[in-house]
Protein backbone atom coordinates (compact mmCIF):
# COMPACT_ATOMS: atom_id res chain seq x y z
CA UNK A 1 0.00 0.00 0.00
CA UNK A 2 1.64 3.24 -0.63
CA UNK A 3 1.16 6.35 1.46
CA UNK A 4 0.53 9.97 0.12
CA UNK A 5 1.25 12.86 2.51
CA UNK A 6 -0.22 15.63 1.34
CA UNK A 7 -1.17 18.89 1.69
CA UNK A 8 -4.45 20.83 0.55
CA UNK A 9 -3.37 23.66 -1.90
CA UNK A 10 0.44 22.42 -2.79
CA UNK A 11 0.77 21.88 -6.66
CA UNK A 12 3.07 19.29 -5.66
CA UNK A 13 1.14 17.33 -3.70
CA UNK A 14 -2.08 17.57 -6.11
CA UNK A 15 0.36 16.45 -9.05
CA UNK A 16 0.97 13.58 -7.55
CA UNK A 17 -2.36 12.83 -6.20
CA UNK A 18 -3.75 13.44 -9.69
CA UNK A 19 -0.52 11.00 -10.88
CA UNK A 20 -1.53 8.46 -8.89
CA UNK A 21 -5.24 8.48 -9.83
CA UNK A 22 -4.03 8.03 -13.46
CA UNK A 23 -2.14 4.72 -12.65
CA UNK A 24 -5.65 3.55 -10.60
CA UNK A 25 -2.62 2.92 -7.92
CA UNK A 26 -4.49 2.13 -4.69
CA UNK A 27 -2.94 4.63 -1.84
CA UNK A 28 -3.70 6.28 1.46
CA UNK A 29 -3.99 9.96 1.28
CA UNK A 30 -2.73 11.90 4.72
CA UNK A 31 -3.94 14.85 4.60
CA UNK A 32 -1.72 16.98 6.89
CA UNK A 33 -2.00 20.66 7.77
CA UNK A 34 0.49 23.34 7.32
CA UNK A 35 -1.38 25.82 10.01
CA UNK A 36 -1.06 23.46 12.72
CA UNK A 37 2.67 23.03 11.55
CA UNK A 38 2.06 19.13 11.09
CA UNK A 39 4.96 19.60 8.06
CA UNK A 40 7.80 21.07 10.69
CA UNK A 41 7.06 18.49 13.16
CA UNK A 42 9.74 15.76 14.23
CA UNK A 43 8.05 12.73 12.96
CA UNK A 44 7.48 14.83 9.59
CA UNK A 45 10.80 15.98 9.65
CA UNK A 46 12.00 12.24 9.60
CA UNK A 47 10.51 11.81 6.30
CA UNK A 48 11.54 15.01 4.54
CA UNK A 49 13.99 16.69 6.14
CA UNK A 50 13.04 19.99 4.55
CA UNK A 51 9.19 19.91 5.70
CA UNK A 52 7.47 19.84 2.27
CA UNK A 53 4.88 17.63 0.68
CA UNK A 54 4.21 15.55 -1.01
CA UNK A 55 6.13 12.56 0.46
CA UNK A 56 5.30 9.04 -0.90
CA UNK A 57 6.12 5.73 1.14
CA UNK A 58 6.18 2.72 -0.39
CA UNK A 59 6.99 -0.31 2.21
CA UNK A 60 10.09 0.74 3.48
CA UNK A 61 10.65 3.19 1.12
CA UNK A 62 10.57 7.26 1.55
CA UNK A 63 10.87 9.64 -1.42
CA UNK A 64 10.16 13.28 -1.25
CA UNK A 65 10.19 15.72 -4.54
CA UNK A 66 7.17 15.13 -6.88
CA UNK A 67 9.02 14.64 -10.39
CA UNK A 68 10.99 12.28 -8.60
CA UNK A 69 7.72 10.55 -7.46
CA UNK A 70 6.26 10.58 -10.50
CA UNK A 71 8.69 9.10 -12.51
CA UNK A 72 8.96 6.35 -9.73
CA UNK A 73 5.53 5.61 -10.07
CA UNK A 74 5.55 4.59 -13.65
CA UNK A 75 8.85 2.65 -12.82
CA UNK A 76 8.05 0.95 -9.63
CA UNK A 77 4.15 0.09 -11.28
CA UNK A 78 4.93 -0.16 -15.36
CA UNK A 79 2.10 -2.15 -15.87
CA UNK A 80 -0.68 -0.48 -13.55
CA UNK A 81 -3.12 2.25 -15.13
CA UNK A 82 -2.38 4.26 -17.07
CA UNK A 83 1.66 5.29 -18.62
CA UNK A 84 2.85 8.89 -16.65
CA UNK A 85 5.48 8.70 -19.53
CA UNK A 86 5.28 7.40 -22.93
CA UNK A 87 7.66 5.27 -24.07
CA UNK A 88 9.45 6.81 -27.02
CA UNK A 89 12.98 8.12 -25.64
CA UNK A 90 12.46 11.45 -27.66
CA UNK A 91 8.80 11.87 -26.26
CA UNK A 92 9.94 11.10 -23.14
CA UNK A 93 12.62 13.62 -23.34
CA UNK A 94 10.50 16.40 -23.85
CA UNK A 95 8.10 15.70 -21.49
CA UNK A 96 10.96 15.92 -19.05
CA UNK A 97 12.08 19.37 -19.73
CA UNK A 98 8.00 20.59 -20.10
CA UNK A 99 8.23 19.58 -16.14
CA UNK A 100 11.76 21.10 -15.72
CA UNK A 101 11.01 24.27 -17.42
CA UNK A 102 7.75 24.57 -15.48
CA UNK A 103 9.67 24.14 -12.23
CA UNK A 104 12.83 26.12 -12.59
CA UNK A 105 11.42 29.33 -15.54
CA UNK A 106 7.82 29.60 -14.69
CA UNK A 107 8.02 29.59 -10.94
CA UNK A 108 10.44 32.11 -11.09
CA UNK A 109 8.51 34.02 -13.43
CA UNK A 110 4.73 33.92 -11.81
CA UNK A 111 6.42 33.95 -8.30
CA UNK A 112 5.22 37.77 -8.13
CA UNK A 113 1.46 36.14 -8.28
CA UNK A 114 1.51 34.20 -5.78
CA UNK A 115 3.57 36.58 -3.42
CA UNK A 116 1.27 39.71 -3.64
CA UNK A 117 -1.67 37.18 -3.68
CA UNK A 118 -0.68 35.65 -0.52
CA UNK A 119 1.82 37.03 0.74
CA UNK A 120 0.85 40.57 0.97
CA UNK A 121 -2.05 42.41 3.09
CA UNK A 122 -4.59 44.30 0.35
CA UNK A 123 -3.36 47.28 1.00
CA UNK A 124 0.11 46.86 1.10
CA UNK A 125 -0.23 44.82 -3.04
CA UNK A 126 1.69 46.18 -5.27
CA UNK A 127 -0.05 46.21 -8.78
CA UNK A 128 3.03 46.67 -10.92
CA UNK A 129 4.59 43.62 -9.87
CA UNK A 130 1.71 41.98 -10.58
CA UNK A 131 1.64 43.25 -14.04
CA UNK A 132 5.38 42.17 -14.16
CA UNK A 133 4.58 38.71 -13.30
CA UNK A 134 2.23 38.39 -15.78
CA UNK A 135 4.05 39.51 -18.63
CA UNK A 136 7.15 37.33 -17.63
CA UNK A 137 4.16 34.02 -17.05
CA UNK A 138 3.63 34.70 -20.25
CA UNK A 139 6.64 34.62 -21.73
CA UNK A 140 7.28 30.77 -19.82
CA UNK A 141 3.96 29.48 -21.49
CA UNK A 142 4.96 30.84 -24.90
CA UNK A 143 7.98 28.88 -24.60
CA UNK A 144 6.23 25.54 -22.58
CA UNK A 145 3.39 25.37 -24.97
CA UNK A 146 6.20 23.92 -27.87
CA UNK A 147 6.11 20.72 -25.59
CA UNK A 148 2.14 20.31 -26.68
CA UNK A 149 2.28 17.06 -28.67
CA UNK A 150 -1.48 16.86 -29.56
CA UNK A 151 -4.13 17.50 -27.15
CA UNK A 152 -1.98 17.20 -24.43
CA UNK A 153 1.56 17.07 -23.55
CA UNK A 154 1.80 13.49 -23.32
CA UNK A 155 0.00 13.33 -27.22
CA UNK A 156 -3.30 11.54 -26.98
CA UNK A 157 -3.49 11.44 -23.30
CA UNK A 158 -2.21 13.01 -20.51
CA UNK A 159 0.91 12.49 -18.65
CA UNK A 160 3.33 13.77 -15.40
CA UNK A 161 3.99 17.30 -17.62
CA UNK A 162 -0.06 17.75 -17.68
CA UNK A 163 -0.17 17.20 -14.18
CA UNK A 164 3.20 19.35 -13.77
CA UNK A 165 1.50 22.04 -15.82
CA UNK A 166 -2.04 21.75 -14.97
CA UNK A 167 -1.66 22.30 -11.15
CA UNK A 168 0.91 25.01 -11.31
CA UNK A 169 -1.88 26.80 -13.19
CA UNK A 170 -4.15 25.83 -10.40
CA UNK A 171 -2.29 27.82 -8.45
CA UNK A 172 -2.21 30.86 -10.27
CA UNK A 173 -5.87 30.97 -10.79
CA UNK A 174 -5.86 30.60 -7.04
CA UNK A 175 -4.15 33.50 -6.69
CA UNK A 176 -7.21 35.97 -8.63
CA UNK A 177 -9.72 35.15 -5.76
CA UNK A 178 -7.03 37.66 -4.16
CA UNK A 179 -6.10 39.70 -7.01
CA UNK A 180 -8.35 40.12 -9.79
CA UNK A 181 -5.94 41.85 -11.79
CA UNK A 182 -3.91 38.02 -12.24
CA UNK A 183 -7.15 38.08 -14.90
CA UNK A 184 -6.45 34.45 -15.59
CA UNK A 185 -8.02 33.23 -18.17
CA UNK A 186 -6.57 36.18 -20.65
CA UNK A 187 -3.02 35.11 -19.00
CA UNK A 188 -3.39 31.90 -19.93
CA UNK A 189 -5.12 32.24 -23.36
CA UNK A 190 -7.36 29.80 -25.52
CA UNK A 191 -4.66 27.28 -25.92
CA UNK A 192 -3.91 26.66 -22.29
CA UNK A 193 -7.70 27.00 -21.32
CA UNK A 194 -8.69 24.59 -23.43
CA UNK A 195 -6.26 22.01 -22.61
CA UNK A 196 -7.33 22.90 -18.66
CA UNK A 197 -10.92 21.85 -19.01
CA UNK A 198 -9.71 18.63 -20.66
CA UNK A 199 -8.16 17.99 -18.10
CA UNK A 200 -10.67 19.18 -15.78
CA UNK A 201 -12.90 16.69 -17.42
CA UNK A 202 -10.59 13.75 -17.03
CA UNK A 203 -12.77 11.19 -14.39
CA UNK A 204 -10.73 11.80 -11.78
CA UNK A 205 -9.94 15.46 -11.92
CA UNK A 206 -12.88 16.85 -9.42
CA UNK A 207 -11.69 14.26 -6.62
CA UNK A 208 -8.31 15.52 -6.52
CA UNK A 209 -9.12 19.32 -6.25
CA UNK A 210 -7.70 20.43 -2.88
CA UNK A 211 -9.93 19.55 -0.31
CA UNK A 212 -10.05 23.37 1.76
CA UNK A 213 -10.58 25.01 -1.84
CA UNK A 214 -13.61 23.32 -2.25
CA UNK A 215 -14.97 24.11 1.22
CA UNK A 216 -14.18 27.72 0.46
CA UNK A 217 -16.01 27.68 -2.88
CA UNK B 1 26.58 12.20 -34.41
CA UNK B 2 25.45 14.20 -31.67
CA UNK B 3 26.57 17.81 -31.10
CA UNK B 4 26.67 19.71 -27.79
CA UNK B 5 26.48 23.26 -27.64
CA UNK B 6 28.97 24.05 -24.71
CA UNK B 7 29.60 27.15 -22.83
CA UNK B 8 32.93 27.02 -20.47
CA UNK B 9 32.59 27.16 -17.29
CA UNK B 10 28.41 26.46 -16.97
CA UNK B 11 28.01 23.95 -14.36
CA UNK B 12 25.22 22.54 -16.52
CA UNK B 13 26.98 22.19 -19.79
CA UNK B 14 29.88 20.18 -17.95
CA UNK B 15 27.76 17.85 -16.18
CA UNK B 16 26.88 16.72 -19.94
CA UNK B 17 29.99 16.95 -21.06
CA UNK B 18 30.73 14.45 -17.90
CA UNK B 19 28.00 11.83 -18.90
CA UNK B 20 28.83 12.19 -22.36
CA UNK B 21 32.42 11.00 -22.00
CA UNK B 22 30.91 7.96 -19.23
CA UNK B 23 28.51 7.03 -21.79
CA UNK B 24 31.65 7.22 -24.07
CA UNK B 25 29.39 8.33 -27.24
CA UNK B 26 30.95 9.52 -29.90
CA UNK B 27 30.17 13.74 -30.13
CA UNK B 28 31.48 16.90 -30.87
CA UNK B 29 31.57 19.88 -28.48
CA UNK B 30 30.82 22.79 -29.73
CA UNK B 31 32.01 25.98 -27.66
CA UNK B 32 30.14 28.80 -27.77
CA UNK B 33 31.29 32.39 -26.26
CA UNK B 34 29.39 34.32 -23.25
CA UNK B 35 31.65 36.93 -24.20
CA UNK B 36 30.80 37.12 -27.81
CA UNK B 37 26.86 37.07 -27.30
CA UNK B 38 26.52 33.37 -29.06
CA UNK B 39 23.96 32.13 -27.23
CA UNK B 40 21.93 35.14 -27.64
CA UNK B 41 22.14 35.23 -31.68
CA UNK B 42 18.76 34.36 -33.49
CA UNK B 43 20.26 30.52 -34.50
CA UNK B 44 21.42 29.37 -31.26
CA UNK B 45 17.96 31.14 -30.09
CA UNK B 46 16.05 28.74 -32.61
CA UNK B 47 17.46 25.68 -30.53
CA UNK B 48 17.06 26.50 -26.71
CA UNK B 49 14.59 30.14 -26.85
CA UNK B 50 16.40 30.64 -23.16
CA UNK B 51 19.55 31.15 -24.97
CA UNK B 52 21.65 28.72 -22.29
CA UNK B 53 23.78 25.84 -22.61
CA UNK B 54 23.76 23.33 -22.75
CA UNK B 55 21.84 21.71 -26.07
CA UNK B 56 22.09 18.10 -27.40
CA UNK B 57 21.58 17.39 -30.59
CA UNK B 58 21.16 14.17 -32.20
CA UNK B 59 20.04 14.31 -35.82
CA UNK B 60 16.93 16.11 -36.00
CA UNK B 61 16.12 16.17 -32.38
CA UNK B 62 16.90 19.20 -30.34
CA UNK B 63 17.09 18.80 -26.64
CA UNK B 64 17.48 21.67 -24.03
CA UNK B 65 17.78 21.39 -20.16
CA UNK B 66 20.75 19.11 -18.77
CA UNK B 67 19.02 16.77 -16.68
CA UNK B 68 16.54 16.05 -19.31
CA UNK B 69 19.29 15.80 -21.58
CA UNK B 70 21.43 12.94 -18.96
CA UNK B 71 17.84 10.40 -19.09
CA UNK B 72 17.87 10.80 -22.47
CA UNK B 73 21.33 9.86 -22.88
CA UNK B 74 21.06 6.62 -20.83
CA UNK B 75 17.48 5.83 -22.53
CA UNK B 76 18.63 6.80 -26.17
CA UNK B 77 21.81 4.95 -25.87
CA UNK B 78 21.66 2.10 -22.83
CA UNK B 79 23.80 -0.32 -24.57
CA UNK B 80 26.46 2.36 -24.71
CA UNK B 81 29.44 3.20 -22.15
CA UNK B 82 28.71 3.26 -18.65
CA UNK B 83 24.99 3.96 -17.00
CA UNK B 84 24.22 6.85 -16.25
CA UNK B 85 21.05 5.89 -13.74
CA UNK B 86 20.77 2.81 -11.50
CA UNK B 87 18.32 0.19 -13.17
CA UNK B 88 16.47 -0.48 -9.42
CA UNK B 89 13.53 2.13 -9.57
CA UNK B 90 14.21 3.26 -6.19
CA UNK B 91 17.82 3.28 -6.53
CA UNK B 92 17.01 5.57 -9.97
CA UNK B 93 14.76 7.78 -7.75
CA UNK B 94 17.19 8.59 -5.18
CA UNK B 95 19.38 9.83 -7.88
CA UNK B 96 17.22 12.07 -9.20
CA UNK B 97 15.93 13.33 -5.68
CA UNK B 98 19.78 14.20 -5.34
CA UNK B 99 19.72 16.36 -8.61
CA UNK B 100 16.57 18.09 -7.71
CA UNK B 101 17.57 19.03 -5.05
CA UNK B 102 21.17 20.62 -6.14
CA UNK B 103 19.45 22.42 -8.85
CA UNK B 104 16.08 23.66 -6.57
CA UNK B 105 17.42 23.86 -2.80
CA UNK B 106 21.16 23.77 -3.23
CA UNK B 107 21.28 26.27 -5.91
CA UNK B 108 19.22 28.57 -3.89
CA UNK B 109 20.88 28.32 -0.44
CA UNK B 110 24.53 29.08 -2.44
CA UNK B 111 23.14 31.64 -4.77
CA UNK B 112 25.21 34.25 -2.53
CA UNK B 113 28.43 32.82 -3.14
CA UNK B 114 28.56 33.19 -6.66
CA UNK B 115 26.32 36.37 -6.72
CA UNK B 116 28.94 38.16 -4.75
CA UNK B 117 32.21 36.23 -6.24
CA UNK B 118 31.01 37.08 -9.75
CA UNK B 119 28.35 39.56 -9.77
CA UNK B 120 30.23 42.35 -7.59
CA UNK B 121 33.32 44.61 -7.73
CA UNK B 122 35.45 43.59 -4.95
CA UNK B 123 34.99 46.85 -2.95
CA UNK B 124 31.29 46.20 -3.22
CA UNK B 125 31.64 42.32 -1.62
CA UNK B 126 29.28 41.75 0.85
CA UNK B 127 30.92 39.37 3.14
CA UNK B 128 28.27 39.08 5.82
CA UNK B 129 26.28 37.17 2.29
CA UNK B 130 28.76 35.12 1.67
CA UNK B 131 28.90 33.76 5.56
CA UNK B 132 25.02 32.97 5.49
CA UNK B 133 25.06 31.28 1.93
CA UNK B 134 28.19 29.02 3.20
CA UNK B 135 25.52 28.22 6.29
CA UNK B 136 22.52 27.60 4.45
CA UNK B 137 24.79 25.47 1.59
CA UNK B 138 25.78 23.30 4.45
CA UNK B 139 22.44 22.60 5.64
CA UNK B 140 21.83 21.22 1.78
CA UNK B 141 24.77 19.15 1.56
CA UNK B 142 24.34 17.51 4.69
CA UNK B 143 20.49 16.53 3.62
CA UNK B 144 21.67 15.89 0.35
CA UNK B 145 24.85 13.56 1.61
CA UNK B 146 21.87 11.03 2.77
CA UNK B 147 21.72 10.28 -1.17
CA UNK B 148 25.37 9.01 -1.22
CA UNK B 149 25.11 5.09 -2.19
CA UNK B 150 28.49 3.80 -1.40
CA UNK B 151 31.65 5.67 -3.09
CA UNK B 152 29.26 7.29 -5.69
CA UNK B 153 25.58 9.06 -5.25
CA UNK B 154 25.29 6.17 -8.37
CA UNK B 155 26.52 3.43 -6.26
CA UNK B 156 29.78 1.97 -6.64
CA UNK B 157 30.39 4.09 -9.66
CA UNK B 158 29.07 7.36 -10.64
CA UNK B 159 26.58 8.40 -12.67
CA UNK B 160 24.03 11.24 -13.15
CA UNK B 161 23.76 12.62 -9.39
CA UNK B 162 27.11 12.58 -9.36
CA UNK B 163 28.25 14.61 -12.52
CA UNK B 164 25.50 17.44 -11.12
CA UNK B 165 26.38 17.68 -7.48
CA UNK B 166 30.44 17.82 -8.66
CA UNK B 167 30.08 20.27 -11.65
CA UNK B 168 28.09 22.33 -9.04
CA UNK B 169 30.58 22.30 -6.22
CA UNK B 170 33.54 22.64 -8.71
CA UNK B 171 31.81 26.41 -9.71
CA UNK B 172 31.51 26.97 -5.64
CA UNK B 173 35.46 26.39 -6.05
CA UNK B 174 36.00 28.68 -8.59
CA UNK B 175 34.42 31.34 -6.21
CA UNK B 176 37.05 31.23 -3.56
CA UNK B 177 39.19 32.57 -5.81
CA UNK B 178 37.28 35.94 -6.16
CA UNK B 179 36.31 35.50 -2.74
CA UNK B 180 38.78 33.58 -0.23
CA UNK B 181 36.09 33.60 2.45
CA UNK B 182 34.23 31.08 1.00
CA UNK B 183 36.74 28.77 2.34
CA UNK B 184 35.88 25.59 -0.46
CA UNK B 185 37.42 23.03 1.49
CA UNK B 186 36.16 23.43 4.91
CA UNK B 187 32.59 24.50 3.55
CA UNK B 188 32.20 20.75 2.08
CA UNK B 189 33.96 18.91 4.39
CA UNK B 190 36.13 15.21 4.65
CA UNK B 191 33.20 13.41 2.69
CA UNK B 192 32.49 15.64 -0.32
CA UNK B 193 36.52 16.21 -0.22
CA UNK B 194 37.01 13.04 -1.15
CA UNK B 195 33.84 11.99 -3.15
CA UNK B 196 35.35 15.37 -5.47
CA UNK B 197 38.84 13.63 -5.22
CA UNK B 198 36.98 10.48 -6.66
CA UNK B 199 35.42 12.24 -9.76
CA UNK B 200 38.55 14.01 -10.24
CA UNK B 201 40.51 10.33 -10.79
CA UNK B 202 38.28 9.56 -13.25
CA UNK B 203 39.76 8.90 -16.94
CA UNK B 204 37.80 11.86 -18.75
CA UNK B 205 37.36 13.90 -15.85
CA UNK B 206 40.60 16.10 -16.48
CA UNK B 207 39.30 16.58 -20.45
CA UNK B 208 36.12 17.92 -19.56
CA UNK B 209 37.78 20.83 -16.97
CA UNK B 210 35.95 23.97 -18.32
CA UNK B 211 38.98 25.10 -21.02
CA UNK B 212 38.32 28.65 -19.81
CA UNK B 213 39.75 27.85 -16.31
CA UNK B 214 42.65 25.72 -17.37
CA UNK B 215 43.68 28.18 -19.66
CA UNK B 216 43.65 30.72 -16.83
CA UNK B 217 44.93 28.34 -14.09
Amino acid sequence: MLTLYYGSGSPYAWRVNLALEHKALPYERRVLSFALGDLKKPEYLALNPRGKVPVLVDGDFVLYESSAIMEYLDEAYPAQGQRLYPGDPQRRALQRRVILEMNDYFEKAADPLWTQAFGRKPEERDLAAVAAGRVAARVELDRIAAGFAGDYFGGSAPGAADFCVYTMLGFVRRCELKVPEVAFADLIGPQYGAWMARIEALPYSDACIPPTWKAAA
